[in-house]
């Protein structure tokens, strides 16, 4: 049998309304989402692996600044940059991660270090760092990350004393990931973030956190997940994707919308997910009023989107 | 209905031999799991809440030098004491916890305050602790920690440069964890460790990892898992024990088999956990050597055990 690759990248949800965005910024995300598609498909369609590929989608958004991962990643209380990745191999349930990361660009890379180069699963602030630059990766100072738009996002979310789940509109979720089935059939995911604009107190979302926003298992599927973080930790929601499908045999359209529609909305909080299976299905549901996505799957035509429809 | 109280707790699963361990230290092990069990089954009897319990459970270990979580935490690579902590309440799912915290006798308590007194659900390092001073708590300097029998541990660790899972003797790994049913059905899980001995780069362990290492949901179960915490992340091993139940109709038992005894397996990889679910059935199951673990249902005989029989 033939398989055919099947990838989806993601962008981060929230409310982003064709109004507010405005023709240039909405021109620009697209272009930023098919440069990831692009790339990764490209890996995709020479024959390589769903692990490469959703790393290097995840690594090109996060050197992107209009996303809220890497270079575009918001600032703490203190004005600092903490960033949380994650990335899962399907083929072996193999996985990395980190959390609280300084002055690393790319915190995907590490992750998927982590998961090469380690025993371990998660690894978290300055012991994070450390280990990159044991695996030689360079250091960069905080500088990299800054931008105005982000400083004064705190300098507004600080004086409210808001912590905002947004990278640039208030409730937009700043999260970037992928998920990917190659042609060998085998499954991955990775989802990188900047977190919150003003978090405090060392606080860790779902995006490092295995089977919370990032699921990957072959013949069930690969799941990255956006949105307010906490509500996909208290629904172990990546997992929760797979168990249905798993367990109760549902299909991915159906087991990605309850994990949204029914799972997240039973808490009143909101966000959104993208996931591919091992028959190249593709899911990407989101109770937010946007999504920045895009998808494609061998042979068809590219989609690229961010609003409701 | 009148309804009964179910209480588990464990304190680390491995190599645990009758032959090895000793008869005075057997009987203390004895009494400090009787003396965790006694608390926490008090308040369940006199109608209070399950994730009072399983707070008290595991608070009373924690003060325990002879487990690894609290006061008898192993020693990093670097001499510290690095802690993690979960509690997951049933009722609505809300969570709590701490990874890396340091000075902090009972990481359990500001867990339960991170579930309580923020919006978020984990808090890592530097941050967990100045959220744990904010809410009053007091610190403590590492002598607290501090015993000879763990720095010589460490000192064994380090030559050997071997990360050690255990808390006392090789191949057992140390947490403390109780799960809870109360007369009221509502269902409760907590997980406290001080990890590996000589961990290395703020590696996290399934411990402070809802889903991974404790799950609460009511009239599903209440999990608290002990063992290679990277098999636990990699597993998602707490919900799945729940999504077998929710999504595949399994009775408790059944589930927590599997989730050892097939899914862990099948990573080549140990570990136990203790589970109850609304009926107040539980399950002790670890592909281990030994776990300290010990039950009680309301009415009937306490059980405290250590080895395979």
């Amino acid at each position: 049998m033939e398989r055919k690759f099947a990838i989806a990248i993601h962008g981060g949800a929230g409310s982003i309304l064709k109004e507010t965005l405005g023709p240039t910024l909405e021109g620009e995300y697209k272009n930023s989402l098919e440069n990831s598609l692009v790339a990764a498909s490209n890996i995709l369609n020479k024959g390589g692996k769903a692990i490469d590929a959703v790393e290097l989608a995840v690594e090109i958004m996060e050197n992107d600044p209009l996303f809220n991962a890497g270079k575009g990643s918001v600032m703490t209380h203190d004005g600092e940059f903490e960033l949380d990745a994650s990335i899962m191999d399907g083929r072996n349930r193999m996985a990395g991660a980190v959390c609280g990361i300084r002055n690393i660009p790319n915190p995907i890379k590490v992750a998927r270090m982590v998961m090469t180069h380690s025993e371990h699963v998660l690894l978290s602030g300055k012991g994070a760092r450390r280990f990159a630059e044991k695996m030689g990766f360079e250091r960069v100072e905080p500088d990299y990350f800054f931008t105005l738009e982000r400083a004064k996002q705190l300098k507004a979310a600080r004086k409210r004393d808001k912590i905002l789940l947004d990278h640039s509109h208030d409730e937009k979720h700043g999260t970037v990931g992928a998920v990917a089935l190659d042609m060998n059939g085998d499954l991955a995911a990775a989802t990188s973030t900047g977190g919150l604009t003003n978090k405090k107190f060392g606080r860790v979302g779902d995006s490092p956190l295995l089977g919370a926003g990032t699921w990957a298992e072959n013949k069930v599927c690969a799941v990255s997940c956006t949105g307010q973080g906490e509500a996909f930790i208290r629904s172990a929601t990546a997992y929760e994707l797979a168990a249905r499908i798993k367990f109760a045999g549902l299909n991915l359209e159906n087991a990605a919308y309850l994990a949204i529609h029914e799972t997240i909305n039973s808490l009143g909080l909101s966000g959104g997910l993208i996931a591919v299976d091992g028959f190249g299905n593709i899911a990407m549901p989101f109770n937010t009023i946007g999504m920045y996505r895009a998808s494609l799957k061998q042979g068809e035509k590219p989609f690229i989107g961010m609003f409701k429809n």
